[in-house]
């Protein structure tokens, strides 16, 4: 037996044909077009060329996950609004069970990354864990019991839109001090920009040619690597605002486990090992409460597709 | 059949025996003594006590729960440290259960006041609920499923030691900016008293006659009440300290229902109603997910025996 996975992105549309072990047997990539309608047939003829060439028909697949951005009502089986494709309550889950007759989830793009890695990745020995994917925005996951947690109408789990900074920098979702606006790739490159343009020295400039718009997300801890002062006080700075989001999670929920994930978690041990090292300082857990293990995510690009695979597996 | 609810306090133990609907039959309260012993020796008596008074036999016992304040540990029976009572390692589960030869189950205090209400009070009609108990501290409760959501060794759920200021007031747990330190009673207490000696003025002098250190949980919301614009002051930022942390909390479970326990929840609708206001201008929540009910606890001093009690009943 099989999953279907189907990560929906801004841009394109992938489907990938699962096996009961996480594994991507074969994947195709469409390019979203305009009208869900023509989407979602086109997804119905990228499930059918999977299954022919593989020599499988729909009675081999246990069933078909969907793992979308924007707001998603699961209960309902329902995506609310998806804003980049212009899409509001589309009935995805009807649509592809009328047509296929097996089994449907849908959750939300953070969600079904975490769920990747607790079926199938760095999580799949422990029952519970946090993740944090630390991209455009932050996206937030939890797993109990080795199941998404998602909160009435499966509007829960919005780990980004928690207050670390009573009055702080505005977020997106209309509240201040998020840690979205702290923790993001985005909010990282915000930080580093702001610092350099406080100090022309610094060697951030040079890294980045010059030009304050080619910052990314790894300018401030290149260069802090290399020794430069300005981009220490920038990562050091990203690192507490990490870490005391970190031990929230830590003091809540006191998981066995804390994931990062999305571009930011490209910074591997260097940044895992700075978040420990601050947390040995502060954190409440380190005083008598079970030390949460933090991880690196497992899976990249692929995490849309095994984790939406693996709404079927919970 | 019934339960056995045992309420270990700073000064007293309560034990109680409740029916499977959560009422008490009958309680009966011993001040606490020196040395753990001792103690466990007069809940035995007074446990065999209750049976006796009403014609019971343990065999008309489901199981016996105790609520604790301190660090519990769940999964193996043991209070770890009881700093009140001086207590540490204390096996009580196994002490009970060699006794009796029932379920015995343990947990903390604030999570067996939330038990009381998730199953017997004001959540029995709902699955998920959160609760803050406003007291001394701040103590957290999490109710996933109708079941406590504990953690790892049952140390989670420590909803007061999360950051809402970051580098803000120090908190007794090590970190900085705590809601403890901003929304348990004690801060209530110390927020009028700051406003009061900035503020000679205040109404809230009279109310205190003349002495700062008669200042209770109750001074800054009764002179509020009246009009004084100085009581006011420190009532709007409390409501928007407590009103900031819900909000975290409805966007990381968006739980069907949050709770306020402890002594500033004698505010009642009041606090309840300004809370409401204040988030339905800033939460995330409130612009398309659903709007979780805020409501008072139901139990007030018996929460301890009947949420001990309900430990059998999750």
């Amino acid at each position: 037996m099989y999953n279907i996975g189907i990560d929906i992105g801004g841009m394109s549309v992938k489907v990938g044909l699962v096996d009961l072990d996480g594994n991507i047997i074969e994947k195709n990539v469409e390019k979203t077009i305009p009208g869900y309608e023509n989407v979602v047939n086109n997804m119905f003829s990228q499930i059918e060329r999977l299954l022919a060439s593989n020599n499988l028909t729909i009675k081999d697949i246990k069933g078909i996950g969907v793992g979308c951005p924007g707001a998603v009502s699961g209960q309902k089986g329902v995506i609310d609004i998806l804003p980049n494709l212009g899409w509001y309550n589309v009935p995805l889950v009807k649509l592809l069970t009328d047509k296929f007759n097996v089994k449907v989830v849908i959750s939300n793009d953070a969600n079904v990354a975490h769920l990747a890695e607790a079926i199938y990745g760095v999580a799949k020995n422990v029952n519970e864990s946090i993740m944090f994917t630390l991209g455009t925005g932050v996206g937030g996951g939890i797993v109990i019991n080795k199941k998404l947690y998602e909160g009435t109408d499966t509007k829960g789990a919005e780990l980004g839109h928690t207050t670390l900074v009573l009055g702080g920098k505005p977020c997106s979702c209309g509240r201040n001090g998020c840690i979205e606006s702290y923790i993001s790739a985005t909010a990282l490159m915000n930080q580093t920009r702001e610092e350099m343009l406080n100090n022309k020295n610094s060697k951030m400039w040079e890294y980045a040619n010059g030009d304050v718009n080619a910052v990314n997300g790894r300018t401030a801890f290149e260069c802090a690597k290399m020794g430069d002062a300005s981009a220490e006080k920038v990562v050091s700075n990203y690192v507490m605002y990490l870490a005391e989001s970190l031990m929230n999670m830590m003091n809540i929920f006191r998981p066995q486990m804390l994931i990062l994930g999305g571009g930011v978690s490209g910074q591997g041990d260097y940044l895992i090992n700075r978040v420990k090292k601050y947390c040995a300082k502060y954190d409440y857990g380190y005083h008598g409460a079970p030390i949460p293990e933090i991880v690196i995510a497992q899976f990249g690009n692929d995490a849309g597709i095994i984790g939406a695979a693996a709404l079927i597996e919970q």
